[in-house]
């Protein structure tokens, strides 16, 4: 059982004896809707995990087949979480997913329950009945925090889901039957396509327990997952098809007759399935544990984390700790804004997520393996996205959490040849996607906020070594020339902003830790911003390897244009660390004022839509792409103008326009809980413009009241007072009873308990 | 350094001080000629090894060049060990190799030094130039054990390889170059087609060292071989090619600069290159390390073999190793019968190969890590060849090895899912080549023998219940049958056979340990062989499961008649646990003894030689195929009949016409060492026709005098009076003085020491 041990205050009566009901004043769990961003842009998945869990157990719904000579869904952008809600077909149910990514993997150990005729192929959406998946209708459906069930149409089956964090824990009720089987299905995963699966292999050890391990290229280059299935009850019989080429050397295994079961087969291409006869209203249980690094070590994670067979304990358990971590801020607020933030409190909580054995190992980005002492390893650091309010809410409330995740990149640090912290890693692989190097950024904000308890030289050597790695991206030009020149490597502009915003938190950094030489270095680099800032034309611009500007410059195109997504409207605005400067560098308030207010009401041509891939038309508010985290600072930039009322008018719009608890309710990737940081911040009332800093840009509050119960056993407080959905407005802001009057909240007046209280009214307040 | 500290007997004056310097009295490894069996048939090869050891660092002359898109060498039987003699150019040196067996694996890591213009892709045989191979000639080729050396024309390179039990060792002596190379390819294996490589790895940890790994499914189904490499000077740059289709997400990476070296890189078909400046004559030297577990692993291997640079350091320890071993035996004989003798000496303590890193790790057969406390793990099991002599053999002369390898093989059992004792293992892989179950034998005749300090409970288990495998090949229709039916399993008749004496085997292990309820069980399966004896035709022949023989039969059909590398003619002999009963089976001497002598003298057809792939005509002696191991124990039948002289004049026919130390001069696979064995125990004058024995065969000794010192500090000495070419028969032989009439030698005999005495003559001894 993985208990939490802290001291909670009095407010919070939560019960750690052994019946392991749900707090009766409480219940926050009720609120949190998994369905919101199942449908279209969202990409996340509405089956059962922990918080943080390395299991992600949940339904697929790819509409096509994938069979080995091509026939895969080209739609594959649409599944990087395995499923749409729009799809009416389930074709099985895997043990790993992303959380709101733009890129696919995983997908691993596809089980699929079944009765009548085996059939060994997934079938497709317009006909599930040639091949396993079936019918579903979300009336059956259920999805609450560890927790899924639907009935599947086609078989009569009922299915239930729930897990540990290492251990998936299916429940099966079977009809009658006498040839029911579970599939297990080797050759599927997100985005499937010739040579994904690099091998696989399967050892049937005795009746009830099967291990192996699927190893596959593709958003992770080499990566391998091991697995450890225990059965409820034994098979009657078994067998598997091997899709793979007729190998070279397969004949002698054939020796064992045919009609006998062999127990031990590898490839490239497998499905297994287990026979039974079952009973009306018989289950059938599974217990599916994975490891990065062995097949014992799953069947130790599952012995540990599961060792019993009541569905409902696992499942409460997992919900029990849910709870405990959705009450570690508790709001007031409208029944939708309970919904929403409590959905974005779960969306936030889910990655990163544990990669380690309950024995400590985990596989390095080396492909070596280790352990961990005394802190947990993490992967799925999606940190072009995560670095800007994820990280930032999680030095708030999971402090120690955290640390561990910032242990986790320093030991990819370690273990990479490269000698640079993550860009953006999952399963001890790097991807390399997206631009930057913000890992500097969470390990700078956690250093500069005081909430690690870190080894400081090792951090900074790691970020300075990073940011100093010349043929990275054209970081060896920005070093040389002080911007990335666009004629040597493309996206340049945004690339430029995010080296010089990387470049001041190490200069944080390294104020905080006494470093005066690297300060210097980098608080100079910090200023790079200004040699891609166009003054002719008031943009950020491609600047080319001679000097010049580039000729052809179109500030709303997105495609090829220098920046990544977004365009040279929106992302000028990409100077988090002095955007004061960067206001007076654009003309100061008189000009800067009238441009941020055309951003948002900014009527967008289509063919600039067309081209950005991570959006919905609803996501944009005039030329502001929420769905795009570039934007995500930009609704508190008025804060430093002389209209800080339009930041509190743009932040109540966007919490109320682009969120809904809802399936279609995310109108961008949630990009691993980043979209859900924002919303929890910005509805409390405040964000972290420049994680790096220890400052938080004041808005406007959305909710009526919280309480956020942090790990120091302090409590802060935010209340509101003459709130409504009208009275966006902020009168005036008290800290413990003083006034505000800069727009800003320190991280220690959070972090040292206390209370902040909003005074909300119907019209701006102007100076 | 690896000593094998023994005390010897004051005959043997080796000095083990720091001067490692070769006894002057013996220095026996002159006349070891690892040439021998690198022409054809004896699929041995040239290169550099120590005794057993894991690396076997050999040239490559394979003629085509694998491509990705087909291509391939479709002659790919002679490459079994990576080269063919007969060929004139050298495509590169690779660092594990098998020795005379039959199919191909391994050829790992190819390096091939270069001069001049980069070419990536291997050329062909006949275009040399087209590519990185180079031609060669034999007059500056040097072959000795642990010594490798050739000069490469094309590039004006000398090459010279050694070894130590873990570590390659690689020495180019360059010319005058600014454009000097090292190429390691990835894409290189010993029978390379599309999809043998699973996957490799490379990092270029720096500019001396790079680490990775091979994963390939070819004859072992799952295999994965790590490296660390070392360079002894940096390289300039470095580069690769990857030759894979398109990877899916292959764009990430290429974010670094173009023109700069990327270290790390991962996927199916890699070929990288190191770039060099050189003087003329200057050396450059690579340590090239091996583990089946993991890179860490394999640089300890390094640290720990291989800490120095001084090549002719490293090629005098592993020829020290080699002198250790072979003056075990000391002999006194012709010239060409030393080179004959120690050359197989040689070839015998190459397999089975060390299959473990210097920390004891090593990789099961369940794909999981291990470590080995207190003995050494094993792997080439090659067993249907060396049950016969070769284990034998090491009874004799490497009983605790013997005892190791034991232990390897029940390691073996205890990670296999089907509780099976291996049949044909490499590389943590059952590949269930050829028929049987003899491990049994290795293991009863290393118990009976009392040679091997193990628990006999445990072996006697894993002996049991791998001949209790119903599944497997036959063996449920030989338990409730009494023989494997034709028409339910091809070679019926040589499984049948093989059975009944791996049964006895059994039989004779458990009548040691007083298990008589075993022995009963096993000893009437022993009598089976009864079962497929035709007396109407005096031949065993294949039957029905309807119990009639089959009714197409000719008796010298190799083809899907019932038999494995052989024809009723040479199989029906193979009853070796019980030849008495099977000569009055056949009629008794009146008619066995023609039976057999016909075989020596039949004129065999070509139509039957050319379905036999394994032999040379060379090979075959009337219808004697000695190149096929069912036949080895035949030339000593005639001792179980009233002619035991033409045992004498047999053997020594085929010891003169079958071995030279010639490069054609294997007349078939040495099949790891077994050939060699035959060669070794004959010239010695006697041999174990069955093994789980304790009785040797006694035939005609080849030599004038032998000495074997054994591990128990004894010695047994084997002299000839009156011995030459032409006096091949025995007029009487004693041992320690005393008459032998029986035509036996016990293993008490040999291993207590003392003299066994051979008194020859020209003529026939007849009763």
């Amino acid at each position: 059982m993985l208990y939490l041990t802290r001291k909670l205050l009095p407010l919070v009566c939560l019960s750690l004896s052994a019946s392991p009901a749900l707090a009766q004043d409480k219940n926050l769990i009720q609120y949190v809707r998994p369905m919101t961003g199942t449908d279209r842009m969202g990409h996340t998945y509405p089956g059962a995990t922990v918080p943080f869990g390395m299991v992600q157990l949940s339904p697929e719904t790819d509409t096509q087949s994938y069979e080995l000579n091509g026939k895969y869904n080209k739609d594959v952008y649409k599944y990087c979480a395995g499923y749409q809600y729009g799809d009416n077909t389930i074709v099985g149910f895997t043990h790993t997913h992303f959380s709101g990514t733009g890129h696919s993997d995983l997908g691993d150990f596809l089980i699929m329950p079944t009765t009548g005729k085996l059939q060994l192929n997934p079938g497709t959406a317009d006909k599930p009945e040639s091949g396993y998946r079936t019918r579903f209708s979300h009336n059956t459906e259920v999805a609450e925090p560890n927790y899924y069930k639907v009935k599947m149409e086609d078989h009569n089956i009922l299915a239930e889901l729930t897990t540990t964090t290492r251990v998936g824990f299916h429940q099966y009720t079977f009809p009658k039957s006498d040839s029911a089987h579970i599939i297990l299905d080797l050759m599927y995963g997100i985005y499937n396509y010739p040579d994904k699966n690099v091998w696989t292999y399967l050892q049937i050890v005795n009746d009830t327990l099967i291990t192996g391990y699927r190893q596959t290229t593709g958003w992770a280059r080499t990566r391998t997952l091991y697995f450890a299935m225990v059965l409820s009850k034994p098979f009657t019989s078994y067998g598997y098809q091997n899709n793979s080429k007729k190998e070279v050397y397969g004949g002698f295994w054939r020796k064992f007759k045919q009609e006998e079961n062999f127990p031990e087969i590898a490839g490239r291409q497998i499905r297994a399935y287990f026979n039974f006869s079952t009973k009306e209203d018989e289950r059938i249980k599974i217990k599916f544990a994975i490891s990065p690094v062995s097949t014992a070590n799953a069947l130790d994670n599952l012995h540990k984390e599961a060792p019993g067979w009541i569905f409902n304990e696992v499942k409460r358990e997992g919900q029990r700790l849910w709870e405990k971590e959705l009450e570690k801020i508790e709001i007031k607020a409208p029944q939708e804004t309970m919904e929403n933030f409590y959905t974005a409190m779960y969306h936030t909580f889910i990655n990163p997520t544990v990669y380690m054995d309950a024995d400590g190992s985990f596989r390095g980005l080396d492909q070596q393996d280790y352990k961990a002492k005394g802190w947990t390893n993490y992967t799925t650091f999606s940190l072009w996205d995560t670095y800007r309010a994820l990280h930032p809410f999680f030095n708030i409330i999971q402090p120690k959490r955290n640390g561990d995740m910032i242990q986790s990149m320093e030991a990819h640090y370690d273990e990479s040849v490269h000698k640079m912290l993550p860009v953006w890693s999952n399963s001890a692989n790097e991807n390399w996607c997206m631009i930057g190097y913000h890992g500097v950024s969470v390990i700078a904000d956690a250093i500069v906020k005081g909430n690690a308890d870190m080894d400081g030289k090792r951090a900074l050597d790691a970020c300075v070594t990073t940011a100093r790695h010349r043929s990275y991206d054209g970081l060896g030009y920005y070093m040389d020339m002080g911007y990335v020149p666009e004629d040597k490597n493309g996206s340049s502009v945004s690339k430029t902003l995010e080296y010089a915003y990387d470049d001041w938190c190490i200069a944080q950094m390294a104020k905080k830790l006494d470093r005066n030489d690297i300060y210097l270095e980098f608080i100079a680099r910090a200023q790079n911003y200004k040699h891609v800032y166009d003054s002719t034309t008031g943009y950020m611009r491609p600047r080319m390897s001679d000097g010049s500007f580039k000729k052809e410059f179109d500030v709303l195109n997105t495609d090829e244009a220098g920046f990544i997504e977004g365009n040279a409207w929106n992302y000028s605005l990409y100077v988090p660390h002095a955007p004061a400067e960067m206001i007076k560098m654009m003309g100061g308030n008189r000009r800067f004022v009238p441009h941020l207010d055309s951003l948002f009401n900014f009527e967008l041509p289509d063919k600039y839509f067309a081209a950005t891939e991570d959006i919905t038309r609803d996501g944009i508010i005039g030329n502001y792409v929420h769905g795009n985290e570039p934007s995500h600072h930009v609704a508190y930039l008025y804060n430093w103008t002389d209209q800080p009322w339009k930041t509190q008018e743009r932040v109540r719009m966007i919490l109320k326009r682009m969120y809904h608890p809802t399936p279609s309710g995310l109108s961008g990737n949630d990009d691993c809980g980043q979209m859900s940081a924002w919303y929890i911040l910005s509805a409390m009332g405040f964000y972290p413009v420049a994680p790096g800093s220890v400052k938080y840009s004041l808005g406007s509050p959305a909710i009526d009241e919280a309480s956020l119960h942090l790990e120091n056993s302090k409590t802060f407080t935010i209340k509101t007072k003459n709130q409504s959905a009208k009275n966006v407005y902020v009168q005036k802001v008290t800290i413990n009873g003083k006034e505000v009057t800069d727009h800003f909240l320190n991280h220690d007046d959070i972090m040292n308990g206390g209370e902040l209280v909003f005074y909300m009214g119907s019209s701006p307040k102007k100076k």
